[in-house]
Order: C-alpha cells, then structure tokens, then sequence
C-alpha cells in the first residue's frame, strides 16, 4: 500500500472562540482537532470505536505529547495529519503533524494508544486482533518522520499540592468519564498568563486512572529536569489519574 | 432583495468530544456554533467584526435565549440558520433555527446585540451606522418565524450563593474578557446530572458587565416563576456580570 494511503489529513481552520487572550489558539482545542482525527483515522479503516464497541473493544488513550513551535492563530488554517507509526501487541504508536498551508510545520504530536476489552478491561494483542490488520497501515519513520522526542519519565518526589478541584457535567464525555482534554485545560489553568506569551509549549500527558464526574481532583506539580514542569492529578482515594508535563518553548 | 439571500446555513456534524455523558451535544458547544454563524453572517455582509474593529468599533453580545426541544446526537447533522429579525436603533435582534437535515427543528434561539464605540465604549445608533445598510437585511417575523418566547426578565429577592469559582486563562476570551459561552457551561455545571436526561433545554442569558481573567465569580440562585432556576453572577466587587434562567423541557 501506497504511503499516501495510510496517512489522513484533515483540514481545520481556527474558530474565534477557539483562541486564547493572545490571539492563538487553545492547545486544548488542538487536541481535541488531533483525537478526532485519529477516531476518523481508523474508522476509515475499519477499527473505528464504533465497529469497535460492537465487539466489546475499544480504544484507551494511554500518552500523548504535543510539541508545538508556534500555535495557529485565530482563523488560520491548519492541516492536522496522523498516521499510525508502529504496533508493539499491546500498543500502538499513532504521530500527528500539524500543517500550515504551505506545508511547514506548527509542531507535531506523539500518542500511544491500547485496546481493552470492555468486559474483561483487559489489553487486547493487536497483532491478533482482526488477523493483524492495523500492520497494513503502518508508516515507518523513514516513510514519515515525527521529528519530537518520544513520551519522557516521570519522576516525583515531593511533589507540593497546587489546587483541587472538583469536576461537574461540563467535564464528562459520552462515556461518563473526565474527558482526556479536560486535564490539559484543567493543566494549562495553573500557569501565568504570561507564559502563554511564548511562542511554543511541550506538553505530556500520561493517562493512569479514569475519573468520573463529581469526582475531586488534586493537582501536585514539581520542577522537571528541562525547564519543564511535571504535574500529578491524583483522586481523594490517593489514586493516581494522570501525570503530565509541561514546557514553553520561546 | 430575496429572503434566502438575508438568511445564512452552516452545516456542522456533531462531534465525539462535543457530547455530554447522554451522548447529547453541550448546549455551550452549540452556542458557540451559533455566534461563528452570527459572526460569519455579519462578515459577509461587511459588518463582521475584524471591518468594525478598523473603525472602533465592535458587536456586544446583550441578550442570548435558546430553546432546544432536543439536542442533536453524536455523529448528527446540524443545519444552523441566522438572521436578523429587527433594528431597533440601540439594538438589534438575531434569530437562529437548528435544524435536522429533514427540516424539522431541534430548536430556535434568540439573540440581541449592540455595537460600540470601542474608545467611548458607548453604543452606536445602528440606524445610522453605515447609512443603514444592517436594515437591508432584516427578515421580519413574518417572512421566517423563531416560534419561541422572547427574553424574559429578571427580579431577584434573595438568591442564594451556590458556588463560588476562580477564573483562569481557559476562560478567557482574545479579548482578555471570560468567554460569553463559559458562563452557559459553568451555570449547567450547578445542575444534577438528572436534569440532562430531559430531552430539551430553555436558557436565558443577559450579559451585563465583563468579567476578566482571575476575577472570582460567584453564582447566586434563585427559584423562578415558571419552573425555571434563575441565576446571577457577581464579581468579589458586587458588580452582576449576567443573569439567566434555566429550564429543563419535558
């Protein structure tokens, strides 16, 4: 198969309300543009959630990291590619380009992504799972290179508690769960105004635990080792529901 | 000139991270649909806001009423329409119809505006604003009906707080102001997740003072006539940056 074929590009433009106060666009938003293009991605393909869901499967977000070197800005348009980068059994490795129109990159994002069974909510083996069609679709990264760093460690040690919160119905998606991107807003809250003002932003996300609507949230953050910041969200039961870090890039 | 030419349609396709947990679309999700339509409207008809800018001046969102008899699903098709109902020289009035791909309506909403002077921050007499060219366009009641109630109004004896939230750069809009669509999200947010099972919705908002970024809002409440909940939001100042009223439709 052609390496054209097996990768998507889907064609945005960025809204009004989708910009933040200096005018650019919300990374929120932007993986919002980024999990929606990987849904359509494979449901194209054939292992969409909804085909799916009617086999008791479906897919869990497990990382993602978005580097962007400058965020679109306000009715911009934006080219979003994905593409599936490799298949490890249980994981599968799935990048993200970020186009201007011209071609040139606004950044790039890396996710991993597992399939569990929904009954059992156990990892499926990928490689078995419909006689290994996901390996048809997969680009090398000689085909297509993903020119950021792979997912990093996390490392906490005496993390400080920075806020709580709680979550209500805004928070929630169709499956009762904290919506992923909710996290990154939630994240992105406890920065200054002024570091939006940088041109660029790293950010990770790793996800541990699902939370669930009037869950309580608690946000630890701690000094990386890059400049970065490294945040953990953990419930009241101490249970840890996703990590993350986040650097700005000038 | 033609009704259909003073009428504008966008087509939007409900998205997965833009449902509730009932699978039902976010009533600010929809809002936010419906002031890009208003805002593409007025574009087209050069007086969006980037024109209006270059002359100092700009739209201000007063009122905004929405009523959905039901919300679309995930995956549904969704025909937004707008136009403008009346001038009444402060102010001008700016219906929408959404719409299922047969024609029938989901719902209607209703909207008033004024525009200002972005020096004197006082409002212009939009009779006069460009010679009268918005009455043009005016399609009255009779050639496109919005067969919903107008505003309401608002008589507050003793609300009670019911919550009281900081606010944060997610909140804010390019203007520095909060977004007018995150009051609607943080209003629903106070309801039981019960509430969203009903299947249509009745949301009022007026927008009275603008609120900033780390400004602490808190939400009064308060029941109201006909079995709706009646809101108000008052900064630390005591200043009400909006009120509005929520009705959950059987």
């Amino acid at each position: 198969m052609n390496v054209s074929n097996k990768i998507d590009s889907y064609d945005v433009t960025v809204e009004p309300f989708h910009v933040d106060f200096t005018g650019r666009m919300f990374l929120g938003i932007l993986g919002n543009h980024m999990l929606n293009a990987a849904g359509r991605h494979s449901q194209r393909r054939g292992w969409g959630i909804g085909t799916l869901n009617e086999e008791n499967h479906t897919w869990v977000l497990s990382r993602l990291s978005i580097e962007m070197w400058q965020m679109p800005r306000q009715n911009e348009a934006v080219q979003i590619q994905t593409w599936v980068e490799s298949v490890i059994r249980l994981f599968t490795n799935r990048n993200f380009a970020v186009l201007r129109p011209d071609g040139t990159p606004y950044g790039y994002a890396r996710s991993t992504w597992a399939m569990i069974d929904t009954q059992t909510r156990k990892p499926c083996d990928l490689l078995s799972y419909a006689g290994g069609d996901i390996l048809r679709y997969v680009v090398s990264p000689e085909e297509k290179a993903c020119p950021i760093e792979g997912h990093g460690r996390f490392r906490f040690r005496d993390p400080q508690l920075v806020r709580t919160i709680e979550t209500h119905y805004s928070d929630v998606d169709i499956n009762g769960h904290i919506n992923s991107i909710k996290y990154i807003e939630h994240i992105l809250d406890l920065f200054q105004p002024e570091c939006f003002r940088q041109p660029g932003i790293r950010f990770e996300v790793a996800y541990k635990t699902e939370a669930y609507m009037g869950d309580r949230l608690s946000f630890y953050s701690q000094p990386g080792e890059g400049g970065e910041t490294d945040f953990e969200i953990r419930k009241d039961s101490g249970d840890v529901v996703c990590q993350a870090k986040v650097k700005f890039l000038s």
